[in-house]
């Protein structure tokens, strides 16, 4: 039987090019870089990686340069999700050829599907998948897998875990008690990194997380500090995480803040493939320097040559703050002050 | 000026042969019939064409050949949404050299967006697009559009309508409201068809209809009544209307009570691409009854062998009328009573 | 047999005088002016009413008034929900004697109950009140009714309407089409009055209306225009009373907007009980002003001093381009400019 | 400095009598067993105790009682929500009167205000309540509190404190992250008594947990073990609390289920005042039995004499062997089987 997956996974981000096309070098250097920080799996086509914005092919050769890249050293959990149960079945079979541990399936989206339906779709996959599958789980954006069809889905031996992005953890209880003592095996990622120290604590065994793109190396902390039980020590790693993810996740369009942070450890991860209006951009501006303050606090970069404001936690009050500090460092170096 | 798009288009359904390939045969003749029976056009690629299981060549053989049947007899509005800006784009010129009237495109779906970023993503299409555009909104599966949106995207010339699933009478006035001033021609469809009629009255132009792939005849009576101002007449036929509706969206899984009802009036639509569990099968067997008998009251359809019991109007109710009437007649058939 | 509740009943405001105590002057010269007005009844303890937030005794001392003052010239539907059925009992037994109409009672609310726990209430109720009850459904604000429940209850013969806040017209017309075959009697009343015309289509009979608080003489006339036919005309009205209930609605803390509007027909309904902070009151200031541009439009009061710049039907940018006129006018005043 | 309000307070049930009226002596007995089984305090008028459904009166009587069982041994932590600010504030006073360590006040309910709203609501409370105030924010009842209004209101040293019922961990630290700089002594108490050891790893000082009504001893030694740092062993007891509370809360009315399994520790709580019908009297006999098997897990109860099927944690389900169980029983009892 094949190792259970657990540890922190990223949900990789794509970088991309001037024209909007796929950086292939640049991803095979931010891939290796994050295999070498340490994370424990790579997990392409997640909802990090814009899976839905990028075509059949392109999907295709994401996972191909993460097997690649990976190379054996960290498994590849990989998105298949696609059209219809047949398309899916169709990238289970390439993934499972370029190696990938396991795919991870979204529920279907756009339609609401009534659990019955989504039942019949999983069924219908886990019996014919020649690659493990684990269930993802993300009801803000995805037709919601309730506990008892997970369950259900769960006495197919092809269905390995779940990837649950609720970040609900009374849910994530009911799940294990109602899968683990038929599925000991059963592996349960949580994919809401805010909370990966109280979900360790419940008894999941890691995550998939964005944040892992821009600090790989708290997040591997992290997760050892709650494999080792050293929850009190875990939990102030994990408030310096929130802060983090706060900003990157509530002030830009999803994920372009986990893409703006990324740029800022020596990535050219580009612009994503939504555009932005000319506020935005303006915005991503300002944000972006409130991001290099907080990992300069972790210590992974310098200030911005125009200082840091004291953080209020709050990040439209801290992305005003920052705008003043720019302001005011721009009119120094004028002279004018 | 194109002329503005108006009446009852069909969000036309797609059969299917016994392997879930596209049946191009059934789809030309089906089609034919429904410009036959009077539909003002053919709208491919909406949700009641379930647009998101077929593969992006799918999709563009569908347009092409709702363009072939149409034959420039009626207007064909294309549902062109792909997985980004520049597929939309290429989809947008495809469909254009295809003859088809217009684009609809939907707001973005799986990630929810801010109104900043839907604006910068239909501002994008919009420039760029060499075919007339109709927004799309449906909430309840893709990224809400407000007021405020619609008006800004509607300052666009290639911006000519759109079609709104809400069903929500104020929000389309208020739509109305901000657009119409400075947009007399701006195109208002409905696609809440449950109520075409009141949405007639308040200034709408017509709607998207996925009933008019079982009883067209009705669909466009319905909307020539309100046309000709005669709402009290329109509403009776509206409440008829509606209890089919019901049946067809709220019993099955969308749309394939529609697909059910469509082969009754004696086509073969096949089985959707979404899989059924067994327990679905058995009742699609026992609703499809009950939508005979519907049909059978507009006079499209014979009554079912078994025959029908009175409608309560609650169709799990009369789904079980329904199955004890057909254990009835099949013990009247073997002569038990 | 009673007759039929129907017409435009006023959901009344109560007046209150600068400590915050019911103003019974006020409100009989108020509640007085509406009857005269046209109004087809009072509706005190309403939504509009804030009958939340005020005392038992308050609550029973504003029905006896508003009885007192309807004088059997117009019937009173009386707001009656209190802490629990015994209590909701004895205020329908003080009503009652007060010589009210009916009493309407608002779902359960703070608590969300199931609908066999929602019938299991107004059953209790139904089978013990002594004056006629209609079901009070506003989901925003308490457990919805859904209609099967609501078919449920108009077995009962005490039970003889419903007003329904959710403007949905596709629940309005599955709640007729399952109740009125069987109690062709039964009153339906809309209480999202942006669509009174539509809901009177469909086969509404009328509605209680915040907005006939501030311009009754106008509601009437939407309302007898619908009875007549006069649809198309009636659609004018209605997209006029909408501004101006989109502009109450919308940009104050309900009912506020309502009671600013009506001091401006010349009654001193005073602030309400819910506080507000100082940000609020400056704005209510710059919104009354934008209130009362859109009442010299319907010719009731007359334009203020400052002048009205160019509605937008923005409310947000109509009070920003108000507040600009206010400067404008004050400078002007000074004779800055 | 009054002391920090921490621990397990327990939300308590109001004994009825057969007629409705609040049973005072059983309460006084079971507020004493309550004490003596170690909670940390009484919360008198929250959810559980079905505030709501109470008149004035009955509120503040339930509080008297409360503090004089209390007598000093635990503090009081007393619902104090009135229809409005003024009737809050001389319940306030009365509670303050009576001994109670503290107020909680439930955001403002039925009617959903803008945070501006709760703010200037709260604040007003504040600057006039003669005794500490906890906010309650529970937003599946009531207007949701957000982190930054609850910001603002930590600027009242008469707010000492919030209990939030989300359960959403992310929420709680981001509350802690935003709040705990300026106020150390701030308590955060969670209501979402499913996840109390992770809100406790988080930095929570306790919760007010409606399961302790029922298994005091073991609320008492979850947060015990939490507090010695014992987390692994807490989730131990987490996770059969959890159960318990699943069947409580999801298969019953709410509170009814915590009232059926306080009976079956030897108290006559009776039935609530939300009246049931007929269905869910069958149901409620079937689910008591689970209680009881789930109860003599625990070694609080025997077993019922009908015995206990294997529990399977899907509800519905056990309700259904249990029945079984029981026709099984009765058959055997009369010789049949």
């Amino acid at each position: 039987m094949a190792e259970k997956i657990q540890g922190v996974l990223t949900p990789t981000l794509v970088p991309l090019d001037a024209r909007g096309e796929i950086n292939e070098a640049e991803m095979r250097r931010f891939y290796g870089w994050l295999i070498d920080k340490g994370v424990h799996g790579l997990y392409p086509n997640g909802s990090t990686g814009e899976f839905t914005r990028f075509t059949v092919e392109e999907r295709k050769r994401i996972v191909k340069i993460s097997c690649e890249v990976a190379n054996g050293r960290v498994p590849v959990l990989a998105g298949a999700a696609e059209a219809n149960v047949k398309e899916t079945l169709a990238a289970c079979e390439a993934y499972h050829s370029y190696g990938a541990r396991a795919v991870a399936i979204v529920s279907p989206f756009y339609f609401r599907l009534s659990q019955e339906s989504v039942y019949a779709y999983f069924a219908e996959i886990a019996k014919n998948s020649p690659i493990d599958v684990t269930l993802y789980n993300i009801p803000m954006f995805a037709t919601p897998l309730e506990v008892n069809t997970i369950r259900r889905l769960a006495e197919f031996p092809r269905v390995v875990g779940i990837k649950d992005s609720t970040g609900d953890l009374s849910f994530m209880m009911r799940m294990i008690s109602a899968v683990k003592p038929d599925r000991p095996d059963f592996c349960f990622l949580t994919g809401w990194e805010a909370v990966l120290a109280p979900m360790m604590l419940i008894g999941c065994d890691g995550g998939t997380h964005a944040t892992s793109n821009v600090i790989p190396e708290v997040t591997k902390q992290l997760y050892e500090m709650c494999k080792a039980g050293q929850y009190a020590d875990a939990m102030k790693i994990q408030y310096r995480v929130l802060e983090l993810f706060d900003v990157m996740l509530l002030n830009f369009e999803f994920p372009d803040g986990f893409r703006a942070a990324a740029d800022l450890r020596g990535f050219n991860l580009g612009r994503g493939r939504q555009p932005m209006s000319s506020t935005q951009q303006v915005d991503r501006t300002a944000l972006q320097k409130v991001l290099q303050c907080i990992l300069a606090d972790f210590g992974f970069v310098g200030s911005p040559d125009s200082g840091c404001p004291t953080r209020t936690g709050n990040a439209p009050n801290d992305k005003l703050a920052q705008i003043v500090f720019e302001v005011l460092h721009e009119l120094e170096r004028r002279g004018v002050v």
